[in-house]
């Protein structure tokens, strides 16, 4: 094998690559209100961007049933306060012998960075009140041998260490305990970002943990390769933190989740560098650790590298989208695509709170001509082919693969659609559904500056528990809202997002107006926690692919008996007898 | 869901399924010598019972170079003596409390089948030698409480215990250490063999864990459904079992392995029980402890069901075979195949020797068209098309699925198979290869008889390793045999058998005639190591899906860093304090 191997250059990083601290994603690009009152995207880098998107802030308005005022800002005080750091200076002349002090930082904006993910009291937290307890100190090891030394200082001082990627996880996982006295460290791992190699022959990469997807991408592209992984954040989000949080990528229909694309997992544990001689297709060689790591949450060790599959980019990529009458209909699609072919790599449906989204997301019409189209367009639609625009719903579709089965695959996908009533609305609306994936996650920074929360959550359920998944949530956050006579009225919607054989992720936005209203983030949790046990009474699972953390961690004993959670906790105590990866998630730490 | 729920009626086994205690497989089958000197195989179970197959023994002392003589048998000695059980009475009075005595057993005969698998060494053993420690008693629970108060009992009286489902395993994983001075006691877990429910709404099913693969099939048959996993060992070994080796199955391309399948597992382990609250298509809560039963071969807790996927039944099921002039030719087909294309739910290439043995399987013409077919064929082949009949190898294929797949695997298959010189060889041929994956299964019994030892051990590894591992196994078995001056030639041939995206499994058989050799199962062991060991240095597994057992531990070392076994140590101490389930597999237990 070692004969085939290319070794790609170390990857570049641009200076206009940089991110924010404050907000979502790369400091160029933030949702902001124009001279004329309606909402833009500053920057160049999205599609969206440089627009001007007039119909939002009405629609917006209309939903909420608010007179949302732009005038009326709610004013960030980033950077919260942060408590001074706890100094172990036995671990801190330890490792300083190690790792020079480009690598290490005290930096109170770096460590608070470090000390939170992005759910949104994490975010308000850090603009509106207070985060509590974070790192005490960040550190950037460039190679195994110094995360080893790190975990070897750590244990023998007694030392927290808490491994970070891109920070972008929705679990409360970063977020320190309270009641952790102990020094805690945050092993900024982006520094050890390399494709070490590829493998064209075997298609194989091995891949340090802390390279972030969008460089993977890049990198294994210049190849004609990719792994095929494109979780909603690859933008930022790292392949360690993949792993750890046991991520699921929108394309998975044509290249796994990532516990099917990762045939290897290099991770230093309290004991030492846990690795493998060589990587195997398939094996049975007894108790796999391994797999452990998958979902571990920084509480079993630190993920250095991974061996990951790859795959030939594909011949050909094309966009579709259909929409259908109702939500029930394009459901009924989905679980027929299922049962009689094999769906493209993403198949995605909104409902129809989410479908006027997108049409309330679409720019100013640079052309009258454009207007007109569109106006023809929903002309048809509405009033020739019936579709409710309160009702209808639309499914979005990336085909990957050979001519040949994106051929088959489009086919299929048209010839069951219309059995269910869809109508075919072109490749250049599901294009712009995928697009808006990534502009979209600006937009919870900028809502929250004119009193306005939102965040998302998701799960998985069997194909019949679905639907009344989806109903019964919204109901229930309704009659919730409506029972705390908080203002207006709340944004609630749900999207399949991804199909199995014996069932579907469902994710939910919601999304509220809260001036006036007392520690709104707080309102938000309850809530949402009250949505999370409606999802469980109705058979749906803790989470699809956000994890458990510390946000979901009280609901662990509903879904499993006693004595597998205290396998739980066995197996933690065994691993990591000082709690040195003591981030502290699925309560199994003790401490920070 | 509940609603959808189909019960199915217990399986009701037939008087004529009762199996062999002294050889593989059913009571009525077996190969024979007849009184024309020819072998034959008895009942009329298989396609080739009642067949008589005049080429098979000229070809093997051909193969050989030994003059096999029928009448000088080499006489079994089954049942060999078996130690006096040991009694741990308090055990004994706790469990005989709720397990009635219709099933629980001290018989001798009953011992001795639960205490092996079927490694050559174990059945050598129980004919021609000692098996030393078995199990003291075997007890047959009807249901995951009975498990659990078995479970509760034996740890809190210091009692062994084994599951046992099949009995078909390859790694005496099921074989008691010697220095084991603790009552053992067999779990038998073949009276929980209930298809619980069916769910073709979600396409699931739950599964006791002792049901066994022919039962499910037909189980699951009855309701147009398949589960879809067939190892060779399908006929006997059981869902637990499949689940404790980590299994994998022929139809893999299209199913999935057993991880894939396996949906939930439940399992009693030495805390009690451990189970979920629902299974789900897909999830991210925390470390997900379910995944180390898969392989954990007895270590960690007795699995009692588990709930899998489920598949319609094809629409249709096509066989197909191709020649190919050499080995070399074949494997490239195949790695073309992967890349290309989705390779059929079966793909198995035969080298030559492998390809000969199956011609010399076939019956006498049963007229003489027939043979008149044969030899036009033949001359076809090998004379029109310039096949050396001594370098040319066989492809057989299972294609699965509605007719429009199977239309498109067929066209690619061919096509692709043509680049490489391949030839088609019908549909016929790569039938019968299939079929006599379950007879073929009976013969090692036969040979022993004649002098003759033989059994297949297996890797997986990277395409690039795969041919030289072919090679270099071969050529170190023959250079250490013709060293030792053992009789004649061996026999050793290659299969490739599963195909991934990053490699193969490959299948070996090794046999060789004995009389005359000293100890001739430990020379047998002692070249599979060595063989084992050309295996790891050309860069393949410790094992495909046979497991680790206690045959193969001694290589985890050389497999895995000290780091990662610790990790394994620590796991099994942690969530098995006592060691009750001391199976001694993976050198992870502490006696028997």
């Amino acid at each position: 094998m070692e004969n085939n191997l290319i070794t790609p250059e170390p990857i570049a990083i641009g200076e206009d690559e940089r991110e924010s601290y404050e907000n979502w994603g790369f400091a160029d690009t933030a949702f902001a209100v124009n001279e004329r009152g309606n909402v833009t995207i500053l920057g160049t880098r999205y599609e969206l961007s440089g627009k001007e998107l007039p119909r939002l802030l009405p629609w917006i308005r209309e939903v909420l049933n608010v007179n949302v005022d732009t005038s009326d800002v709610f004013k960030s005080s980033y950077p919260t306060a942060v408590p001074a750091p706890v100094r172990n200076e036995d671990f801190l002349d330890h490792i300083t012998k190690t790792i020079t002090a480009d690598r290490i930082s005290f930096d109170d904006e770096i460590r608070l960075r470090h000390g939170h993910g992005h759910t949104q009291e994490e975010m308000f937290a850090i603009k509106y009140g207070r985060i509590g307890r974070i790192p005490d100190f960040v550190v950037y090891p460039i190679s195994e041998d110094e995360v080893a030394e790190l975990v070897t200082a750590a244990d023998a001082n007694n030392v927290v260490l808490i491994p970070f990627g891109g920070g972008t996880n929705v679990t409360d996982a970063l977020r320190c305990r309270e009641d952790e006295s102990r020094m805690v460290v945050s092993v900024d791992m982006r520094r050890m970002n390399r494709i070490r190699w590829i493998d064209k022959e075997n298609m194989m990469a091995c891949i340090e943990a802390g390279a972030v997807g969008r460089h993977i991408m890049q990198g294994l592209a210049r190849y004609g390769v990719t792994m095929g992984h494109e979780p909603d954040s690859v933008e930022f989000s790292t392949l360690g933190g993949w792993i750890a949080t046991n991520a699921s990528g929108m394309k998975k229909n044509k290249y796994g989740n990532i516990e099917d694309i990762v045939l290897d997992v290099t991770v230093v544990g309290s004991e030492g560098k846990l690795e493998r001689r060589k990587p195997s297709p398939r094996e049975s060689t007894g108790i796999d650790l391994r797999r452990l790591l998958f979902g571990s949450e920084g509480t079993l060790g630190i993920v250095t590298s991974a061996i990951v599959k790859l795959f030939p980019l594909p011949e050909v990529q094309e966009y579709g989208s259909v929409i259908f009458p109702n939500y029930e209909s394009g459901f009924a699609f989905m679980r027929d695509l299922v049962r009689e072919s094999t769906p493209p790599a993403s198949c995605r449906l909104v409902d129809n709170l989410q479908f006027q989204f997108g049409q309330a997301l679409k720019p100013a019409s640079e052309s009258s001509l454009d207007a007109l189209k569109g106006k023809a367009q929903k002309f048809f639609v509405t009033k020739v082919k019936g579709f409710d625009p309160y009702k209808m719903v639309a499914l979005t579709l990336v085909f990957e693969g050979t001519r040949h089965e994106v051929d088959g695959q489009k086919r299929d996908v048209y010839r069951i659609a219309k059995r269910h009533g869809g109508m075919k609305a072109g490749s250049e609306n599901g294009r712009r559904g995928y697009q808006l994936t990534y502009s979209i996650a600006y937009i919870r920074d900028f809502l929250m500056n004119y009193h306005i929360i939102a965040e998302s959550f998701e799960t998985s359920c069997s194909w019949s528990d679905a639907l009344p998944i989806c109903v019964n949530v919204k109901k229930r956050l309704l009659d919730e809202y409506a029972k705390r006579g908080l203002p207006g009225r709340p944004f609630v919607t749900s999207r399949i997002t991804q199909l199995y054989k014996t069932g579907v992720a469902i994710y939910f936005y919601f999304g509220f107006y809260f001036k006036g209203v007392d520690d709104p983030s707080h309102v938000y949790l309850e809530l949402e926690n009250i949505a999370r046990e409606e999802i469980l009474a109705n058979g749906g699972s803790l989470s699809h692919h956000h994890g458990v953390g510390k946000i979901r961690e009280q609901y662990l004993p509903e879904i499993m008996s006693e004595a597998m959670l205290k396998w739980k906790g066995d197996v933690k105590r065994a691993l990591d007898p000082n709690n040195i990866f003591g981030v502290g998630n699925q309560k199994l730490g003790r401490g920070c």
